[in-house]
């Protein structure tokens, strides 16, 4: 567990912030990096023949306040080790307090045993977190609150809805009559808390194994309203775009007037790229927790908004590296 | 961790169960016992003047399989203390194995932190469970079904809607265009896979801060539609009634033809009794997972059906005695 | 474990003392708060109709020395729950250190197995504050000195006596041949210290079951004289008083001249105050680390005398957070 | 934590136990295992030149119930460290269950922090036999009782005062008046046990430092009578009877008829031999917990009286291995 | 830790054998299956878009003795993730024992800090293991001996040298002045024990940083002789064969007659395959520890003898499933 | 684990170093305290009748940046324990952080199961020293490097061979065609490193089981030359001296022209000083990581060299409380 200290109100409490970007998300970490004023610090990260990875740490961390800033995005288990062995690493070299940025916590989704034999995957990357030596961990937007529960280490989950809400309510002067919606039934909660905080109802669609047709395909219900209305359509991540894309129809189809997708982990796994080109979406909003390849990028052209969560995540670590509390950021 | 031995086919793998009931749930500890043509083992729970609890066992549990039967329910932070206690006893009387046994698990919807600076205390009871003693838990009906990542030792997590979905279909032959209502946004996928089985429409309340009229109302909107229909209002579990009563008021003045309210947990705290008993529910379908006392059951009257769950809770015990699969009852 | 740091001889080692109440002594705390020239730091403890307790802090506690503040006496285990719910929430929200102060620890009597197949509640006890999240603990006058090692974690056991033995050497200016009596032979050693450090002699009071005339009663026997003599009647806490009662019979029975009861932990259960105002004592002489509710204080009137702890404990507090000893204020 | 299995009343639980003994205690090694009618198992145990242990089982042990017998009696740290490296040994040679069997725990008065800035010697005893792999222990009279809330495992702890009652009863025929008198306050309510249960009252030496006369000096009081009785003298252990010594010159100052020793742990470190010798005692009874050498056995001649726990630890052992009940063996 | 029973000298202690094959070395599973006539328990293992890997056991594990077969080989960190998803599913599912068998272990080389700042990469190997679940672990040929002192569990490491000296032997009889040869230091101490196994001498290649030339470039000097001789050039593992290449070069320059290429582990990251198919060896010899791709088995052609391990592995599996002594196995 | 704090570059981050010496090497630890112009803290070792150890610090040690000094060399077993006892006093005084330094760790040489059922006393060393309250630890030439991954707390382990590498480098100017000679294959790699590291040549010595002339004995090989030579013989430790004997013989045998002995630590068991001055030895090169008795001090006579590590040791005991790198001192 994290020691600090503090003798006033302006001083600092820990050593100057030292951070450390893992190869995941190296866009993101530098943006952090400038948000900070703080130069990330020298790392060699050795890719050996046998496929085993290697590092080495440039200077000391001795009693330093370490920041390590890895998205768990594709290659997962490439990523996650990098993660581990550097955390490792530092725990190792008498680091004075560790903390594990990770913008995306990949396997959020096997956050339960839902059918018998099947593991909890999210529990045992919060396990492996915790014994590679991290004191703590940041995160945003864990696919279920309750991952919290899962580390026994302190952590700060954070969410990016609060900048994409600023980004939305611009939006929101040019529609008439928008609605949000939430294309899985497990983020009705966080739909109906967006929608109160831009102040527009709430209609879900709701996705149901379809016994008669046949095993396997589901069909899809609209629980709400949308006839001649844009709609925000909302999701914590999109992966390939599949239950999107039937959402989309199924909106179409209802009379939606408009439609903009609103996710904040941008997965976009093959085919989403394809699939969210084709739709006819009138905004892609999301942010950049996950990197998203320059060739994707291109694919969804000017319709796709990405928002940068660095001055969020380096805020947070600013505050935590100080002492200062994490939630007056959000009046809470 | 559970260590288990295995013969053959048609032996038992443990030694003859042992039942212990703690002091919550008297009567479905003994029905338990009854289904398992077991007896409940003695054991002294003793009070004393300074507040504290003593326990003695009669017997030697040395080696056995134990099974600690606790409904941690009103008086909540006794009961668990009773049960933390004889988890120790049996702990240190080296019991071969010890599982608890949780009909109902207190501190469910303290599941995360969803405003800064609060606890986390479901994960605080699983890691009191666990340094008490348990080497297995078992429970049912979850709050969030992640909770069981809040426990390192394994744990057979049941639901009781297995056994309320038998009854309601008895009930649905004489409902015209039945409807499943979920009571609250966070119940939304639960009270659609419940709709799929039983093959009806899902409508949801939502609930949201009323920011214009004043701080800490709450409006209810209903998205879906219950004109004419006879509904089903689903809950996990029911406490004060509040959210229930706003919900039936909100349903009768959309039109509803009758509804019956189907929730597993009876918490039941004051008023609820009051307030269920003066509601137009045409049923009100529970379990014994939590023991109602009997001036409550009165007050419901014969409105009230509870189901009980002891059957599915011994037949758990026996198959996990005997290192047979619990999925298979659900044929999962 | 706790970290801390020093640079020299005179500064403050740990960040602003940050001091948290639990319900369980509100004077106490309050009385320590005022000695730390402190004041006690916001949080509201919720009681949910469902009987679960939640925990919000006012102000973030991340990084500071966070002393938090409970007598674990009746009711006891809320008491237990509200303390580990508050350690808790200090942990999650990355408090720096963490020191569960404890004027009474309850349970302290179920410290070893004198039986088989009973619990050692008071090592359940130690587990659990340790689980929740306390770095360090502090207590007084444990029932046996051995239960500091049932805690992993490090902590400062006190004891009310030096703060006795004052106030009693007034006393002890009215006596005629003072001698110090104990009512219990566990407590035989500590009458010892206390009588060598007032400069009297030692009588002991036996227990014994009375095989011959009955099961379950027991006779008492004195060791030593008090025909004539000022008696000082010592114990750690009194309970019902039964034993008091049957010790003040028997040293009346005996010549005693007057009495005086002494004890540090006013559990005082039913009917203590009933049988304190009725026996013969000259004065009843204890301390705050238990509330005592006003009602008591009545009915045992002007004999009682209550010696505050919170210099005792608030000066501990101060040298733990500036890294001074806490021997030294012995001179041990 | 031990894992048990049990089929049915009368077979066995467990694998044939496996006794192995480390070098401190031989004697009463060989005597448990022939009263369990089975060899000690093979093991090499080597002292390398540069003072090291090694250890080499003969046999695999397995999946077996393992017994490790050890008296951690005088070489003391030696002794600790056979133990620990033999317990390692099994654990990482896969043994079913490990028990440690310890008739004699070394360290047992270093129980807690009576004074600051001192261990408690006995609590790192525990953590040290956990660490290197014991499932459970067993030990006899243990200092202070409390100490069985020093493991996290479960442990049989039993005494040798059953033994030794059923000796003295004989004694006590031939005995006027007898009375059982403790060398120590500490010992006070052990004492009242034992006169308990042989039926004489009880008085008690009380030890005081000597303030006026000078430092380190102390003085010892008599509480109680002893004048033209039979002095049973008890106490748990005896180590350079300098305590025994003043006790006894007290005693028969105070006019006592005989002194009989009594005490279960023979430490007898120098010169206590030379000294019980020299004391006027009638009979010096004690246990086999420790090795007695030959040449201090000779010393006290006729006068020392050795009873032997091992049929007592060989059936706790057998119960333990077959899961029965060991607190029926004393009707509890 | 394992519990085991045991009842008498021929029956098996444990439930039959589960063993469950992960996907790197599907060959040498199926292998030990057909060894221990024993079918591999159905599991799936499915590959989500996100590239996120999930598994569902076809049955119950409850209770077995399991056993989890898994080469870490390439892809490294897929194949790490894959067995401690498998080993955590069966940890839930209350399975009795689980064993990791690792025919192949990576990051073997990450043994220790031999320069600051860098990782321990095998000791986070062994932590993973254990916190997914694992009881027990089985390997072969560790890259040293001691990181058997990394794991918390017992384990039982192995050697394929037993066999590959076998098939050695016969070849031996048509060399004339056969000498072990070892590629590296390190390696040194077991290419002794080889040498003296086959009778033969021992010569070494001593690699060293070449200062004057220039940075990172190394020289090789030969320690003993090899002039007309027939080499056996050894080592536990090949990778790129970079070292090989160097060594065999040196051997033909040094005079040696003919090499033979002798090891365990069959890493052969690119561009093994190439050189080694170009180097003048007379035959390699290695083992199905990892699985040679039909490619490169194809490109080196019948100078390959790859010699199976699956006899030992199953061997092995079968005595701790049975509870008898693995070391007996090589008359040790 | 280690918490450090900085804030800037030239202040110190921990609070005053303080340094505590037990008693197996007092003139190194006098040394080291020497080095760092700081006194010993004053504790007593009290050494009681029984045979147990009793410590008590003079000062309180809370919150201090602590070093406790030992080489854990013969008596092995009271030094490993006075260690212990004395980092448990240290943690249980809420010391601020507690660092193990250990110039010499016993047990060293059990690093891994080379045969069936014997121990890793080395990782139950390592197991200990955590369990008793180090946070880090230090210590000198680990028999293997891979014994940093039995910790699973920081170290930094050092190595006096740069010491070594200094004195020797002065000797070279007066030899002749010097070589490194390894007495042992285990002990190749660093034997490499050190004739890099000078510039000279490598040759081995060989030892291997005589299987023909009988059991038990070995063979010495030397592979490699030292014909007309200067040998610098290296180990890292001499325990009788009986291999280094042997490695002489056989060297003088093969031509050497004269021979200097070279080794960290100095265990010297009986009769390795006898051994050793009877050698045709030019000088015996070793250090003070253990005391080396001032009578073998003698017998050696003016062929001993004692280089002291303790600048070593002091450096990095202020490299690691001032937050500043270990590995730049090494110019790593």
């Amino acid at each position: 567990m994290a020691r600090g200290i503090r003798r006033g109100r302006n001083i600092k409490i820990y050593g100057d912030i030292k951070l450390y970007a893992c190869s995941g998300n190296p866009e993101l970490a530098g943006a952090i990096a400038r948000y900070l004023k703080q130069p990330l610090a020298g790392r060699d990260i050795l890719h050996y023949p046998n496929d085993n990875i290697g590092v080495r740490l440039h200077d000391s961390a001795r009693g330093q306040d370490v920041y390590v800033i890895q998205s768990t995005s594709r290659p997962v288990h490439y990523n996650i080790f990098e993660l581990l062995i550097l955390l490792q690493t530092l725990r190792l070299d008498s680091a004075g307090r560790i903390t594990a940025v990770l913008p995306y916590l990949a396997y959020g989704r096997s956050d339960k045993k839902d059918q018998p034999r099947v593991p909890i995957a999210a529990r045992l990357m919060a396990d492996m977190i915790e014994v590679a030596g991290a004191d703590r961990y940041m995160t945003l937007d864990l696919h279920a609150g309750q991952l919290q529960g899962f580390f026994s280490i302190p952590g700060d989950v954070l969410t990016a809805f609060h900048i994409i809400v600023n980004h939305v309510k611009e939006r929101l002067k040019k529609m008439t009559d928008p609605v949000v919606v939430t294309t899985d039934l497990g983020f009705a909660k966080r739909g109906r808390n967006f929608a109160e905080q831009i102040g527009t109802p709430l209609a879900l669609i709701e996705k149901r194994r379809q016994i008669k047709t046949g095993v396997g395909t589901e069909a899809l219900n609209l629980v709400g309203e949308v006839k001649g209305r844009d709609v925000l359509l909302l999701d914590d991540e999109v992966d390939t775009a599949g239950s999107v894309s039937e959402a989309v129809n199924l909106l179409k189809a209802e009379g939606a007037n408009s439609i903009t997708l609103v996710f904040v982990h941008a997965v976009l796994s093959d085919p989403a790229a394809d699939r969210l080109s084709s739709l006819p979406l009138k905004e892609i909003i999301t942010t950049d927790t996950i990197a998203i390849p320059e060739e994707k990028r291109t694919r969804l052209g000017s319709k796709l908004t990405v928002l940068s969560v660095a001055p969020l995540l380096g805020e947070v670590i600013l505050r935590a590296h100080e002492g200062r509390s994490v939630g007056q950021m959000f009046n809470e």
